[in-house]
């Protein structure tokens, strides 16, 4: 595997010390800033986020922070999901879409007041386009990428770590909600989410200068629950159906192919940007739509670009995240896949670079 | 140095192929996609660079392409400069700023017609700041990504090698001017251009599936010419005083700051949408600015991050580039230096990762 080349654009994070120390192994590059990738190894990192507790750095979920009396509007401009209900103290996963409804990124949505979010960016600079839009609308809003940088605890000890930085209020966050939290005179927002089906929560960490201290103070507290630097896992996060924007997606896909239907409202969403571009695929569906898919054989080679699928000779879709998973035996992989051929146990070919292998649509991803 | 994970979002380009099958050691990550920072090494890459010549995949240059009766308009809305002179045929290199006058990206712009435009972007998703600005302003222009790659053909055996595949009429093009050439019955834009100053071209690949035919071409014809895969380099980039968007500078800094004033026709670049925010630092000049400074002592390590600069106990700016130079024999850097210690033959003191340093401030770069 070829090396990475530091340099100051892929931005080093307020915990880059604490990673290297822990003998980080590779890295990724995702909104210009170093996300670790393998600590001891792909394998092993997974059996440890599925016995006990890691700690990831991924300060890469930059924050989009919009402040102003037109905060709420210009949020709801960006997505097709109905924000109406929505409360401070709510997270939502919200699809961002461009005027033609292709995916420009798949944040979660933090809504601390109703004049000031924060949007968890995926990879793509969504803050240009926010300032874009808000330019030539002229809206009454200040945007900026603030100074946090999320910091997860993810495995089936998460509460147990957590609560003894945090105390016992951790556990009563519920799914995708948040609360605030002091740690060393600091007001830090805490949220039952993460990028794992392990469990856990992401620590809005508000200050560089706390980066550190939190991180130590978590590998202290945690010494005893086999507590270790780790990151979003390849095979567990494709094993739970989460989706990797840029990976399983990109600008060309709509809500609607990725799955995310059900987190558009289109009909009601008044004022999002691609709503007319996306009420006729909301009524009538999509022609394609991501699906999980289990490919036989021995392990894969790294999925580095979209492998064709086909059924006979012809090109029903593309495989984009595939890994060998131990705990069930099979390449546990996503793909997008034409509407003929999407309907759990069909069977097709995958050219991957190992040559052509068989594989079946799956019911449900596997956690 | 840590190894980099390949992944699809970590985008191949049309001659990943080659740039493989010729040994590539090292990459980044620009534009969501692979570029190649290191073949033999560093040091030998940069001899043969300015001996010979090499063909460079400089694919994440991509296009941001605009089309349509207000492509002309929405390109003056981007940049400071005045475009009014701007003939089809030319390159210009163009600060894109905001609102406030920061940089967004700092592309070279192609203009193929009046209506129609590619933008040669850095790292930055340009496009989705051209997008939200002409959604807001309901301009009538069609934006997208096209399918296009440049490739590089850069050192002082340039001219000998592209003559070999173009013909003779590539020596007629002159500096930052671009025509039309043959290949394999597809016309691409070949301009004298690139990110060196050993002289070359670059290829505007319009066709991924031509990429590989090309680059073998290059190779075939280049045989007795000692053509090797290269690569940007780093110790020659910073010689010849080629900034690096966030390296070099980022959103936080005015075109004035990184010595761009020059590209800058604040007064008369009417609709330019930063021009306000620009006119009081066009005419007073700005506080800080990038000056070329030599780093005293032993070669440096990789500069992966600012290195603050001081005089006595103030701080006074900060390094982001520097490099061994082998030909200088001292470390050639890139800093952003304050007003008071800008002038050249400043001594300053360098925060390096191996200690202060003493560095002097240089009236210009070395190459």
């Amino acid at each position: 595997m070829p090396q990475i080349s530091l340099s100051r654009r892929l931005r080093r994070t307020p915990f880059s010390d604490g990673v290297e120390a822990a003998g980080v192994k590779a890295y990724t590059v995702y909104n210009h800033m170093l996300l670790p990738t393998v600590f001891e190894s792909v394998e092993a990192d997974y059996r440890h986020l599925k016995t006990h507790v890691q700690v990831w750095d991924v300060s890469c979920e930059r924050q989009v922070e919009l402040r102003g009396p037109d905060a709420a509007r210009l949020m709801q401009m960006l997505t097709p999901r109905d924000l109406r209900g929505m409360l401070p103290g709510q997270c939502f996963y919200v699809p961002i879409v461009d005027e033609t409804g292709g995916m420009l990124n798949d944040p979660v949505a933090v809504k601390l007041s109703e004049d000031r979010w924060w949007v968890s960016i995926a990879d793509s600079d969504l803050l240009l386009w926010v300032k874009g839009v808000a330019n030539g609308y002229r809206l009454d809003v200040l945007m900026d990428e603030p100074d946090v940088s999320p910091l997860a605890v993810q495995g089936p000890k998460a509460d147990e770590l957590m609560v003894r930085v945090f105390g016992d209020r951790v556990r009563d966050i519920r799914f995708f909600k948040f609360d605030m939290f002091e740690f060393e005179g600091r007001d830090l927002a805490v949220a039952r989410s993460g990028y794992s089906k392990q469990g856990g929560f992401e620590i809005y960490v508000e200050g560089s200068d706390i980066g550190m201290p939190l991180w130590n103070a978590l590998f202290e507290a945690g010494e005893n629950l086999n507590v270790r630097a780790g990151c979003p896992n390849l095979i567990e996060r494709i094993e739970g159906g989460l989706l990797s924007y840029g990976n399983d997606m990109t600008d060309d896909n709509t809500p609607h192919e990725c799955g995310l239907g059900k987190f558009c409202n289109t009909h009601t969403a008044i004022g999002c940007i691609g709503r007319d571009a996306l009420l006729r695929v909301a009524k009538e569906g999509p022609v394609q739509q991501i699906r999980p898919m289990a490919i036989d054989g021995a392990a894969v080679p790294p999925c580095d670009r979209p492998w064709p699928v086909f059924a006979g000779e012809k090109r029903v879709g593309q495989v984009t995240s595939s890994a060998w998973s131990p705990d069930f035996e099979i390449n546990v992989s996503i793909g997008m896949l034409r509407l003929s051929h999407w309907d759990a146990g069909t069977i097709v070919k995958v050219a991957t670079p190992d040559g052509m292998r068989s594989a079946t649509v799956q019911e449900k991803f596997w956690i």
